[in-house]
């Protein structure tokens, strides 16, 4: 195995050193218990958006933390969750009064964790909500979606909507937002020091998650229109929508996948939602976002931002924000327009 | 050789396509000849800034395409560098009356082909002047640093310095910048099919270039914090600066480098330079922008934004501005702040 680390018991911790130092002007670093919050937290009156899960999905989510986003991340050791205690403290110190959603990727460890802090929370008091974020069609793991939920609730947050609100948002861009991943090469926990599982020279595991676990199928590698026309076929077909619907596109790097072969994947993704599924693609994000420590592959997600034929008139107006909330200024380590 | 490309021959016009599609709000793309510019371009009245070389190092040049960089990036074939045709045809689409500023990364071939297309655009009246970037401590070559000197530039230019200016602080900040890259495993190039170099299980290429070029010596894997305090000395001894003095420190992955190791090395890199060498670190930046295919591996950058001892009376005040430069406005698909 190699890192440039430390050694493996002191990664986490380690990196949050040197994420703090860079980021000093948006974010605190708690060590005891691990936990990062936004530099001006608490906000007084704004529902707190609290995340977390296993570290090694960076950007996620510490790197979302900061206005227009998250207001607190959690990050367990590498691909392990974290724990109730390190969650209710994060709530604690984020927690203005409005309220706190606790958004959660779906994998068991999280979604008992989770679950338990905010058990807690209530019981101090405090008014916690939870939201289980389940994108990926193949498993129903909570992946690159995740980014998206994130993003819509942390402007619909910074614009004053109260925490059932939030919530209501949130299920509603939970639950259409569908994502399939594909890996050329898994990464290596580095207290397991092997990588989660070894690829032959032209094979690709399809329909992967973000945790090195084995995906739907091994595959033999195509060239990319094949691989990426049939990753968005995958997705489109889970899609409540029709022709002329609206969506967002994100093409999201696992980790060791250079932007030569993200943009080429995007343009054929975008491409081929377009033309075979009739949808317009309304935004898009392609980068390494969330990713699987220096996993080499790249998920594609697609959100539903629109849709004639699924949304109520009343729900229409209600979501007609979903691209205004989007577009709205965010300012964290990783995504940051507007300011 | 795994890539989720087409065929080795249409990689940069694939990605291209892609790059075009996600930031069309950014950027137009010609593809006969290739090059990329600013969806606004020509801007009237403003120098002009047109970088470029091999392709294989995205973000750089094309993600920092864009209001407050640069007005053009001409990508030649992966890591083979741009035709002296594309790049005058880049010149001639972005000239706006004030003169072109070529940025050329240190490396024989980009040198050579930009240094005839000033010729040529020189021939046809365009006013263009050339600026050879090589902050590689190593070997010279244009690594890293070219990003800080196309940010600085980019906000002089668009603040209305005139060409001459331009070449003068580009020379300035060229000049005051150092980097050292360090690689875990190289990069396989598309159209050759096997990695530029082949490292034992415990190896690392010391001073290594963005080229898949061997580095300056072949180590042993030290632990992150051994090994890259040992290269932010290496940089440090070249700064021309004493305690007090004020850097900017950029941590760049080379593409296969997630960012926890890049922020674990950044945390080791700044806390080294603060305590060994006493600068004052002004500004950060952590993340992949100049890369070499799927590399692993980083590089440090230090760039002085001001020294007591190097700076005469009437250059210090020239040059106050580096940080407000820096600080201003950007809008690229890589780099974006303040707008």
């Amino acid at each position: 195995m190699k890192k440039i680390i430390n050694e493996p018991a002191t990664v986490v911790v380690d990196a949050l050193r040197g994420f703090e130092v860079a980021h000093a002007d948006l974010v605190r670093v708690s060590y005891d218990p691990v936990f990062v919050v936004r530099a001006d937290a608490p906000v007084r009156g704004k529902v707190a958006l609290v995340s977390g899960g296993g570290s090694g999905h960076e950007p996620l989510h510490i790197g979302f933390v900061g206005p227009g986003m998250l207001d607190a991340a959690v990050p367990g050791e590498v691909f392990t969750s974290p724990t109730p205690d390190q969650i209710v403290a994060a709530v604690r110190a984020v927690g203005g009064g409005a309220g706190v959603l606790l958004i959660v990727k779906n994998y068991t460890g999280d979604v008992l964790n989770f679950e338990l802090a905010a058990e807690m929370a209530l019981a101090e008091g405090i008014e916690v909500r939870t939201l289980v974020v389940a994108d990926d069609v193949v498993a129903q793991r909570g992946v690159a979606g995740t980014l998206v939920v994130e993003k819509i609730l942390g402007a619909a947050a910074a614009g004053g909507a109260d925490l059932e609100t939030c919530l209501e948002i949130g299920r509603h861009v939970a639950s259409h937002a569908f994502s399939i991943g594909v890996a050329l090469e898994a990464g290596t926990v580095p207290h397991v020091g092997s990588p989660g599982f070894v690829l032959g020279p032209a094979e690709v595991e399809y329909g992967v998650g973000i945790h090195g676990e084995p995906g739907h199928e091994r595959q033999e590698l195509r060239p990319a229109r094949a691989l990426v026309e049939g990753m968005a076929s995958e997705v489109a077909v889970q899609l409540p929508v029709g022709r002329g619907d609206r969506v967002l596109v994100l093409t999201n790097g696992m980790g060791g996948t250079p932007p030569v072969e993200l943009y080429l994947a995007h343009g054929i993704a975008e491409r081929s939602l377009v033309e075979h599924w009739g949808v317009v693609v309304e935004r898009r994000l392609v980068g390494s976002f969330v990713t699987s420590l220096e996993m080499r592959g790249l998920s594609i997600t697609v959100v539903v931002l629109d849709g004639a034929r699924i949304f109520l008139p009343e729900e229409r107006s209600r979501l007609a924000r979903l691209v205004e909330w989007w577009d709205a200024p965010v300012r964290t380590a990783a995504l940051r327009w507007g300011m």
